[in-house]
This record gives structure tokens, sequence and C-alpha cells, in this order.
């Protein structure tokens, strides 16, 4: 693959050079293990404050997939159920996690990715009316990504509204933020980390695709909202004897707002490429806003193009036209959008 | 705790340089993502080679309790259970997670952490002869671990006859070698790679503790034992995205032999603090040969002691006694060998 | 509900006399437990003799949705998951049982509560060629009812059919009988019970709905299709202790042939009532074959209907409108049917 | 079987003929399902009455393994435990039921089947004191049987004392009632059903062994203890359509106090055949107060004693010897019992 230039995921390249520096710094440091280190500590501290939440707890674990598992079998009881967009990573690309671990996924059909607080109320409403709904799965907890898997994001005002609607019956809202840097580095994006702690309650802070090696803080938007969530980490496999791996990630990714800057080149780097697509008569299946570029391609032209640039299936819109994806990330640079550009003008 | 000589456990520091070096060389290339990529490639192969399994396969893990939780998942069928000593790390430390994936732990007694071939072979006996079985969850896996928890040791011999006995009822062999580098370097050790591979149906070389920032390699002894056992990572939340960072990690642990070498210092030090205890008159529980130490403290002592150095609780023996556990490790000094017998001297 | 006619579904009565009648002779007999006893093995005899599957395996179990739960259970590895059409009962109405036991469901769109062939064949061509498959749960069955949850019919070519692209693609196919006798009975019916175990891997044949007190035959078209499977039902609650309560309510209906002829007269009584809701200007909303009847009323005179006749809702087609579903059973009678075509008269 | 002397377990026969009858009486009647009928109201009525449980619940289920399966996951979090005595039914006999919804048991040794409130006591003490228990699964509930495996009875006192360390360290008591009535009816007992109420959370009352053709009755000594508690039965397939079933036979058990006196005659027979023992000369295992009888015998009287009576092997002393169980119930004969002493007097 080092030939072809790397725009098929955000989850390329290792990590930002200032958490392996630090990393090196700290290596041979003793440090208490799970997490009960000082630089964990850290992390947790200056996390809370850039949510601006100081009644808040966050756990510390090593993936998106793992994540959304635990955090979901954690919050639910065994009867209940899941609410989430058809689209949803949980509803098809995580293997079966969360069915895995006992629990149904609902699935609304998303527009580009999102679902609305009217869909929620309307499913609800449907559902407590069901004279037989001790019968089936009680919904107990809503599954939204910020930004979505088409890259789109929920405003300010879209996570209020479903967390209205949440609170009327008796909802958790769950984020799973496994690009988040690239929402909040986004031009029209006003869900900010105090927002989103705000409205949900419960999100995860992804850095495996937003500059760290590996690791996502779950955030809990109160204390001990899901008891002894550590020993159910525990039992699910998601607590790492060297916590401080984890813990120097996000202390560097949290101390001078790198989280807030790690994802403004990448997104202004896909908004500088979208342009030019749409400048040079591409047809992109929709304006993505963040570090995603979804755009159609007809299967010849896409041949070529994929011999010199790695890059995501979509899906086929019809027998000779293909959608494919595009990711920046912060690790793209000036020299790969230049190249990208000009393979594409040659096409 | 930094201010403490760093004896508590083989976990507290970051990793084995010639690793971190690894990392900065190659943090920017882009790798394929999930473990696709050339370095867990090359990684793999290295190990298998180590273990002369050319028909065997690899798996990379993140972390102990999650590669003991997931090969086991994977291994049972929802009617059987695992045999293990009631000392085994899945048994109590590990939250519960065998029984959190649907699994009974059937525990016999251990003898300083390990359990005999003659011990497996009464059990499956009565079981086999019991008229009620089938109303009982059917014993399919004995897992061991290779160092014990008490550090202790099975010999090659020892192994050969678990293994028969495995073969005779049908059973699968499995061993957690979450310690392993310090079976591999002790003195007495007769159980190498290519024997552990030889008897065992599957067992996990250990990174975390040996070495790597994180990390698990899991040995099949043969292709597909496990079908679809990537899926059931997934599943588990066991992939990670940057799979390179595992990768990386094995690839030097496995060049030039760095794994069978990165134990060496640390069992020679513990062979030399375990001495100089038995020497100046301390009772040690028994003769560990790897790079745990049990030792007995009375309980004024250990107060003054725990001033100095970190340790781990074992037992008490009686009121006024305690067992305390050390452990040296990869990152284990010269210095901190000679201070830990001055402090011990002082006592 | 003992003044309203019975017509809401078709377990609201006991037991076909000639059950009842057995199990008082039997009743102080000393019989071994746990289906061991001599009218299990009788029942067990005649059901695969009625099969025609000299090599099969038959287990009774209590429950319909226990014997869905069980046998989904224990024939997928927990890395595989459920096709199924979006109405399967146990997609909606069994309270996530088939993801409480760990396996998600694939729910394709129905017609008429009837999936094809060629759906699955589609779904399965899509999901091999994505090359990130295994980032997915693995479809192992396909999950149909015969008769379906609307009271249609699965023809035997397309059995055949479903049975031939589950074979090319390595699924097993299960039908869920809970009204099996219904469909046995009706007149467009070919889909015999020779057919069903020739073209099923596995099936149950329900008894709740079908003249006994409790009780549904799991098939198995060949022997030890899922190993220990005993052991997998004791350990979910399904093994009765007193298993011939069991085995004499399936030896009574299979002797003489009582099981093809339990659902003759509720079919005919259903025909009937159809044919008068047509004649009368009733609109069904389709024509169904078995012994559900599903009919359009306006509000008005459903509010009076449901003073005289217990029924169960269906759906709402507008705000005015309302489908509803009535059931003939075994046990409804001439009387029943006399009563219910005034009452609808007089509406 | 029929040739030989029933005394193998307690649920040889079918029901209660008073059962039967009212079954009869009411075959044709149509019901409401899934236990909104008006038996099963009426039912759940009489027992609360029993237990003087003004404000408790009532959910009536199949069997014993179902009912401490669903019981048991219903109650605890994923992270939850369960403290049993090693002998406990549900540790061996129930094919892993409790690990397969996800919980370890912690095995407590037993004396002739019982626990003490001190063990737990113990138990608690050093798990509360370990600095390591969040890595451990939490203990939550204390699980017993009355009458326990070995037919031996808690006394009101020991249930005061299990019910008060269970309040002191938040776990649950939950009682399984498999034998109940024969605990009931036993002449040293003082543990009488409300005295069960008051000190068990939750426990069962056994219908299967005790007179029914099968069902338990779990009683909750307060409402809504387990919301949504027919939701989780219904997904663990414990909810029969025709609940009536369960209904009618536990209103015919709980009207004019048949549980307290279906079984006396078992215990007095019981008793009669103990003493019988003991006086010609056999030893009993220890002295039964309930419906079971453990005597030993030397292998070549045991030979020929199993042609003419059937028994149960309970386990070797040496070998030449085995304990055997005999076990009287609701059905046993003055016939049954004078040939079993016919039998014993002529080996």
């Amino acid at each position: 693959m080092s030939e072809r230039l790397p725009f098929s995921c955000d989850y390329l390249q290792g990590c930002h050079p200032a958490i392996l520096n630090r990393l090196q710094e700290t290596n041979l440091e003793a440090c208490d293990g799970y997490g009960s280190d000082s630089y964990t500590q850290k992390a947790k501290e200056l996390i809370l404050k850039a949510c601006e939440l100081p009644d808040g707890e966050v756990q510390l674990l090593s993936g998106g997939t793992q994540a959304n598992l635990i955090v979901i079998a954690a919050a639910l009881q065994r009867y209940q159920a899941v609410i989430s967009a058809d689209t949803g990573h949980i509803n098809y690309h995580e293997a079966g996690s969360v069915e895995g671990s006992g629990h149904k996924i609902l699935a609304l059909p998303h527009r580009y990715g999102k679902i609305t607080a009217q869909q929620v109320g309307d499913y609800m409403k449907v559902f407590t009316a069901d004279a037989n709904n001790e019968h089936m799965a009680q919904p107990a907890l809503v599954y939204i990504s910020q930004p979505t898997e088409y890259g789109t994001l929920y405003s300010a005002e879209e996570l209020r509204q479903l967390h209205e609607v949440c609170q009327q019956y008796g909802l958790l809202l769950y984020a799973d933020g496994a690009r988040l840097a690239y929402s909040l580095a986004a031009a029209e994006n006003d869900a900010t980390l105090p927002i989103l702690a705000k409205y949900c309650d419960i999100f995860y802070i992804g850095g495996t695709k937003c500059g760290a090696l590996l690791g996502e803080a779950v955030v809990f938007s109160r204390k001990n909202l899901l008891p002894h969530f550590f020993t159910t980490c525990k039992q699910m496999g998601g607590i790492m004897a060297k916590g401080k791996l984890l813990g120097i990630q996000f202390a560097t990714l949290f101390e001078d707002d790198l989280y807030l800057k790690v994802g403004k080149e990448a997104v202004s780097y896909a908004d500088e490429i979208r342009l030019f697509l749409k400048t040079n008569g591409w047809q992109l299946l929709f304006d993505c806003p963040t570090n995603q570029i979804f755009v159609i391609m007809d299967d010849e032209k896409l041949e070529k193009f994929g011999k010199k640039v790695s890059y995501s299936f979509w899906e086929k819109t019809d027998d000779s036209h293909t959608v494919i994806r595009l990711a920046t990330s912060w690790a793209t640079t000036r020299q790969n959008v230049d190249d990208l550009l000009q393979v594409i003008e040659e096409l």
C-alpha cells in the first residue's frame, strides 16, 4: 500500500508526534497499573474541564467497538434494547457485538447517517401504546454517532431535541465520537464538547482516529451513572494493565487544546478536495462537512484512480458507477493533498 | 509511587527501548488497518518460526484478560466448561469474564498454582462415569498458566502428560503465557516455545508484562482451529484499528530472539534477591524459579519496608505475618536491586 | 372474557379431550424423568415416522419462544447471525430472546410474512462480496414460520428453493411451526410433514396452539445435528422433570394422525368466516389460507364488535379503520361460528 | 421401570388428582393467555395470602432450573455473582445455566447441603477488604435451597441470620424451594411460608416435585423488586401461552391448604423407612428430616435391591459401599412402603 496515496481511512498512521515524545520521556517511569496512575488522573481532569463537567466521570478504553460494546452492555438491563440509525456502526460493522452482549438493536431509517428526535418520539409512542409491549425488548438507550458514519453532524439544537425526547421516555442518550475531533473542527459545527456533555448521558471522545495510537475516552455526564463500570470493563477485557499508555495520550491530547486543533487541517484539506471535485465537475454523494468525502466515480476512472490512491468502497450507484469514500486525517500532508488533486485532474 | 522502589508488579514501566524506537521510525508510515499490515504479517511469521509451527496461526490481541476471554469463548460451545486450577487467573481476578461469556469454570485444587494430568484424568473419569452428566456443563478445555500465578513452571514432561489426557478425553489444552518470557528465561525451564506449541492447542505469548506497551500473541497450533476467530475478536472488542501497533511490537520482540533475552536479567535479579533473602534468614513461601519472589514478613518490618518499596500483598499467614510478592521485570535495574537489598538489610 | 366469543387467538382453551383422557389414565404411573420415559420414546417414533425421517431426531420442549431460542442458540456459533423476515416472531414478539442469547437477526422485508430464496440469495451474494465481511456477524441460519405470522404458507417448491440457496451458502434452514397443524389442514397446502422434513434442517411441530396443553416437538432432519442438544436445553431451562407430560401429549397427537385432523375444522370454519365476510362486503387484508382471518373494520363498528367478540388488534390502516385478526382453533365450535356470523351481520 | 418400586425421585408420577380434576372441569373455558387469566390471578392471591405478603408479587414458571436461571439472571447486573453452597443444585446439575446467563457462582463448602450466615459474612469481609476487589465479580445474591439437596432444613433462626448478613452487605437472599412442600411437612421445621417470605427477598414454591404436573411459583417479598420481570421471563423462554395451566394447578394447591398437606404423608413414610433402616442395622448417611433417605449399602446387596427398587446413586463411600438416595413423594402409597420394607428385610 505504501506507494499509493493514503486516503482510505483515518487510522492509517501512528500518532501525533507530541504523543510519541511524551511516551519516550515517560517510558521508564514506574506507574501504578489499570488506570490508577497520575497521567490517567490528569487526562480525566483535563477532559472533564474541557467538557465543563465538574461532576462527570471518565473511563479510558482502547478501541471504538470495545467502547460501544462495554458502554451499551453496562447501561442496559438484559430485557432492554438500543435505538440506532440503521447505518449505525454498531448495527453492521462491529460483528454483532451489541447482540453478542445480549441486546437487540432497533434500527430506524437514517438520513445521511442521522436520526431525529421526531423519529425516536414516534417509535416510542407506538411502543408505549402497544398492549403487548411487555413481550418486546424495552428500548432504553439511543445510540448516535457524532460525526455520523456519513461524516454528517448533529447540531446543538438537534442534540437538545434528542435529549428531550430521551428524557420524556426514560432513555439514555449515547454518542459514539470515534471521529469527534473532526466534528469539533468543522466550520458548521455548534455542538461543542460542553454541548455534547450537556445533552448526552454518555459519549466517547475518539482517540484512535484522532491522533492517538489507540484509545477512546468514555465520558459520563454524572458520577456513578453506571455502578461498578470498572468491573464491567475488566470483565469484558477492556482494562489495560499499563493504563498510563492511555493516560499519557489523552493528557497530551487535552493539554493546550490539542484535541480541538488536531482535526482542523484534516477538515480544511477535505473542504479543499470537495471544492476541487465540485469545481471540476465531479458529483459528490452529498456535501459532507467533516473529514470524509463521498464522491461518485465511473468505474473506468476508478480503476485508474485506485492504482494511485487508496480509498474505501462505499456502494454501487449503478452498473458502471461507484460511490467511494476518501478520508483525510491529522496525518494528511499538504503534499498528499496536492498529489491527490493532481491524480484526479489527470483521470 | 515514584519514590518507592518498583517491585509490586511487572507492568509498571513502558516498553523495551527497541520497541519505542521502532514506533518512532515507523510512526508516519501509512499501514492497512486491523492487522493486515506488513508488520503484523512479519510478527506472525517470526512467532510461528520461533514456535516451529509451519502450519500454525497467530492473532495479536491487546491484553491478557481479553485474550483469555476471547480464546475461551471462541473455543467453547455454549454447553461447555473450562477446567482450571482454583488459583487460575481466570477464576478470580478477571471479574468473572469467562462466566460473563457463558461458561462455567470447573476449579481443581492447585499445588503452587499447578494442576496435574492425574487430576484432570480423575475428574474426567468421574464425569464420564456419571449417568447424569448430560445435566452438567461439559468439560472441553483445560486452562493452565505458564508460568503460573505463583511463578512456578510446568515441565515439558508435565505438559506432555496434560496433552495426553486432553487428547484422551477430547479436551483442548490452553496456556496463559502472560509472563512467558520469564519462564523461557528460567534456569530450570525445559518447556521451550516449540514444546509449548507441540503440547498446547492454543497458548498466548505475553507482551504486556514482557517488554511491550501492550499486546499478547495468541498462537494456534494448527490453522483454522477456531473458524472465524477474527470475527469473534471483533465482536468482543478485541481488534485494534491500528493493528500495526501490535505488529511492530511483536516483530521487534521476535527479531534477534529479543523475547528469549528480555526476561533473563529479571530472573537473574530475582534469583539474586531470593538467595539474599534466604542467606539472611528470611523465609520464602517456596522457591519460585521465575521473576516473582514470595517472602514472609512480620508485619512490623513490613510497615517499614512498604515505605521504601512498592510490593504486592499476597496473603496473611497469621495475625502478625504476611506473604508479600516482589516482582522483577525487563525494566528492573542493577541499581533497583542494590537498593532493594539494602532496604532489606536495614529492616 | 368468558362472555365474549373466543376468536382472539388459538391458545385460549385447554387441550384436545383425547389428551386429557390419556393424562388421566396414566397419571399415577411412575415414569423416568427428563424425557427418558416410554411415552416420550413413542412420541418421537411416531413423529419421525410421520415425517419419514428414519435418521432424524426429536426433542420435546415446552413453548414456542423457548424452542426458537434454544434451537437458534444451539445451532449458531457466537459470531453467527440469523436471517429472518422482518415480521418473524423472533424479531419482535419474543422480547429480544435471540439477541439475548447473543445473536443478531438480519431482517429481510417480508411479503405477507414470507421471504423468498431470491432475497436470501441476493443478501448472501452482497455479504459474500463485501471485503469487510469478517467485521460483520456471519449469517448461518434462515428462520421461517410455517404458517407465517400472517397465516400464509410456503409451498413445497418455495421450501425447495430456500433449501437450495441455504445449501449453496452453508446456511441451516429452520421453520417455526407454532401453528403447523393449521397449515397441514389448509386446502392449498402441499408442504406436508415429509416435505418440511426434507427441506428444513430443523423445524418444530407446534403443540400449544394445536391441541396440546403445552409443548413443541423440535425435529432434526438428521441425528446429532446439534451435539449435546439435551445439555443446551437443560442449561437454558428447557427440560421438564416430568417429561412424560410432553410425551403423552405428542404420542396422542400422532396416534391415528390426530395432528393431521386437529386443524381441519378450524381451517374450514375460518374459510367459512372469510367467505361470509367477503360476501357481505367486508374487506379482508388478504386471503389467508389457514386459521387466521385479517379483516378491516371501521372503528365505530369495531367498538360494537369488540363487546361481543374477543379479537386481536393487528394495525391501523387509517384514522378510522383497523385491521383485526380473528383466529379459529381446534376448540372452535359450530355454535361459536354461528354466533360470530350473527354478530357480524348485526353490526 | 414400571415393575420396580418407585423410590428414585419425587417427580415420577403425574399430579395430585385434585389438580387433574380441575383441569378437566376447566378444559374448554377460554382464558386470556400468558398468565393474565383469572386462575393465575387467584393462584397469586392465595399464595401471597399463605405467605402473609400483602405487598408481594408472584410469577408462575414451568420448571426449577428455569426458575433459578431466570430469577438469578434478572436479579444480577452483569458484573455480579452468586454465593452458593458447593452442593447447590445450580452449581452442578443445571448444566452451567447460571454461568450460561453470564454469572459466576462463588461456592462455599456445605455442611449437609447448608451454608451459614457466618460463612457468608466471613467471605464478604475478606472480599470487602481486598484492595483488588474491583477486579473480581461482585457478590450480590445468596442462593440456598429449602430443603437442601440433602433434604436438610434451614431453621427460622438460621434464615434470620442469613437475612441479616445479606442486609449488612447488600446481598439478595434467594431460596430454591423445589421440594418446599416436604420441608413444610417436616416435624422439625419452623420455617413456615411467612417466615420464608419475611427473610428471603425471593424464593420459589416448588410445584413439579410437590403434586403439580409442572410449575414453580416465584415469590417476591415486595412489588417490582425486579422491574420488567415478565419481559425477562419471556425473553428467556419462561412464559407459557396457556398460563392457565399453571394458574389452575397453583390455585388448587393453595386452596384449603393442600400444599401444606401434600407432603405430610411423604415425610411420614420417609420417617418410617428411616426408622426401619436404623432399627435393622442399616447405616444412614445422616438423619434427614424430609422426604429423602440417604442410606449406605454394600454393593452386593445393592445389586439385588436395584432389581426390585428404583433408587438414585448418590456417591461411593469405598470400593464396596455406596450411598443411595430414596425419595418418597405425594404419590407414594402405603403399599409402596410396605413392599419396600419387605424388599429391604429380604436382602
